[in-house]
């Protein structure tokens, strides 16, 4: 058997059978968006994401200061899922003897401008051959504390039923910037979005401050990441439609898919939020980034999509998946 | 112009100009074999290292088990350069998706060993597809600190002129192993030595906790090494050909050239240390691996290699450039 067989999840699941072991100081392992690490009086927050050419980016579509800044920036947003602050990167860089100086230098430069956006230093890395280019970044943070020195943290099973659900900024227009990218469109917020991702940090910090138990990152697609978040959380999910926060430039451009893209178009780099509603509404109110709630978590299992007279939707629960074959 | 014209080195200095940037909390950046950083009381210890099929390791030769076991094992060997204790390790997985479970199954039980002959725990990674399988791990540690709360830290710039230079375990037995590796031999200590390095872990502890200032892991080949640890500490080296470490299956094995594959030939994964001749013989007396002085720093610059008679010995400095053409 292959590992198309099973799958990104399937394979994750297998292998944290492997080699996850609990360990005193490991607080969060193998499932969350980041591990979290108890040294000394820090709990240390730790993730990695990789961008492989021809997979996660196209090169000759995507500028390579935008692949740059994405590699480093989908770490921030597992560090903001977490409610955390990061610190250091190290970044390593795969690539092809035959790739080009300039290819390269501009990568960086979209790097450090992420890194210098979000109070991030490179320290360290490594450089490798290899038969394409690829950018792995791991990314190295704190959790906030308490008064009694105890972490706050954004935990994916932390939901619980009558938990209200919300969503920071808009969803679905990355998914719709790699459409336009591939018919030629070169610039626009929804071509921005897709390049240059933008996860609300600051928003992430607030939430954890105010105690809020349960956060994910949505990177494959709110209603598979919403899955996650159920499945960890043993909780079901209903959402409502209307509410989900579409931008006008994807309304405009895509009329008819506006409200697909934004369940399952993946790239997004948003926060999505589980907890008491007064404390969303209180989140909301301090203005660290756009939220907007969109549902709630109720007893059972499953995620539900309701139009506005109350009746579920037909969208298929389909997001990113690195490895299943179609 | 490509990067293969600038080549490994050249490529990371560029790239550290491009990024790096002093930092309070950053106390060693890139140039050494780990990052630094501190945290808290802390300080903290971060390096990546990567495995690339067809570049680092050959599918089909390179039993799946052994590339697990390398990928990690790699990684410890930067944080016992440093002095340091690895804690915890984030995998990211890159591979095609007809990549068989076995050999996925294989691998992390390779890495799986090497995480407990270490102490490591696994806390997190990522599964990405991609056309060719790679391993990149990222290894986090904590550096001893005195009596004072200061670091204790190897560093690659710590040599002066007068300091004598010692090398653990035995060189050039990986270099051989793989030859032999390709030759179709399957077994032996020389093979062991290509497929799963041992970095002297405690070794390097104690020379931290003994105050001793510099070293190295030897990965691209002594001369190479030795010559990184030259240019940063601004001193040049002499070694004495005779006093080389070198293992009887090397000798027996490879008798025209064991010399050759001791100085030039990569993956030793063992510690170059610089410091004060008695702080090396006391630490060569603890016992916590076989330590051997090969001579010392000098002023001035370069490294020169001499044989009994105490004439210079041609040996080109060659190892490892991942990126430069040939």
């Amino acid at each position: 058997m292959d590992v198309g067989a099973v799958g990104e999840f399937g394979l994750i699941q297998r292998l944290a059978a492997l080699v996850g072991r609990p360990q005193p100081q490991l607080v969060v392992g193998i499932g969350d968006d980041a591990a979290v690490w108890r040294q000394g009086d820090a709990y240390l927050i730790a993730t990695t994401d990789s961008l492989v050419a021809g997979v996660h980016f196209l090169p000759g579509l995507h500028p390579w200061a935008d692949v740059g800044w994405k590699a480093l920036a989908v770490n921030v947003s597992d560090v903001a899922a977490m409610g955390g602050v990061p610190d250091f990167a190290l970044v390593t860089l795969a690539l092809p003897p035959t790739t080009s100086l300039a290819a390269v230098d501009d990568l960086y430069r979209g790097l450090d401008e992420c890194a210098r956006a979000y109070g991030v230093t490179v320290a360290g890395g490594d450089v490798v051959r290899a038969g394409e280019l690829a950018v792995t970044v791991a990314l190295l943070g704190h959790a906030l504390t308490d008064a009694r020195g105890r972490p706050l943290l954004l935990r994916r099973d932390g939901a619980r039923p009558g938990h209200a659900l919300a969503v920071s900024g808009t969803l679905g227009d990355a998914a719709a910037g790699l459409e336009l990218l591939r018919a030629g469109t070169r610039e626009g917020p929804l071509v921005a979005a897709q390049g240059r991702p933008r996860p609300p940090l600051s928003l992430g910090q607030e939430a954890a401050r105010l105690g809020l138990p349960c956060a994910i990152d949505i990177s494959d697609g709110l209603l598979q990441d919403l899955g996650h978040l159920c499945r960890l959380s043993g909780v079901g999910a209903v959402l409502r439609a209307a509410q989900l926060p579409l931008s006008e430039e994807l309304r405009r451009a895509f009329p008819d898919r506006a409200l697909a893209l934004a369940c399952s178009g993946g790239e997004d780099y948003q926060l999505l939020l589980a907890g008491p509603r007064q404390v969303l509404e209180r989140l909301a109110q301090r203005g660290a980034a756009p939220l907007t709630i969109v549902g709630e978590a109720v007893a059972g299992e499953g995620v539900r999509v309701l139009d506005e007279a109350g009746q579920p939707l037909e969208l298929a629960p389909t997001g990113w998946d690195h490895l299943r074959r179609p």
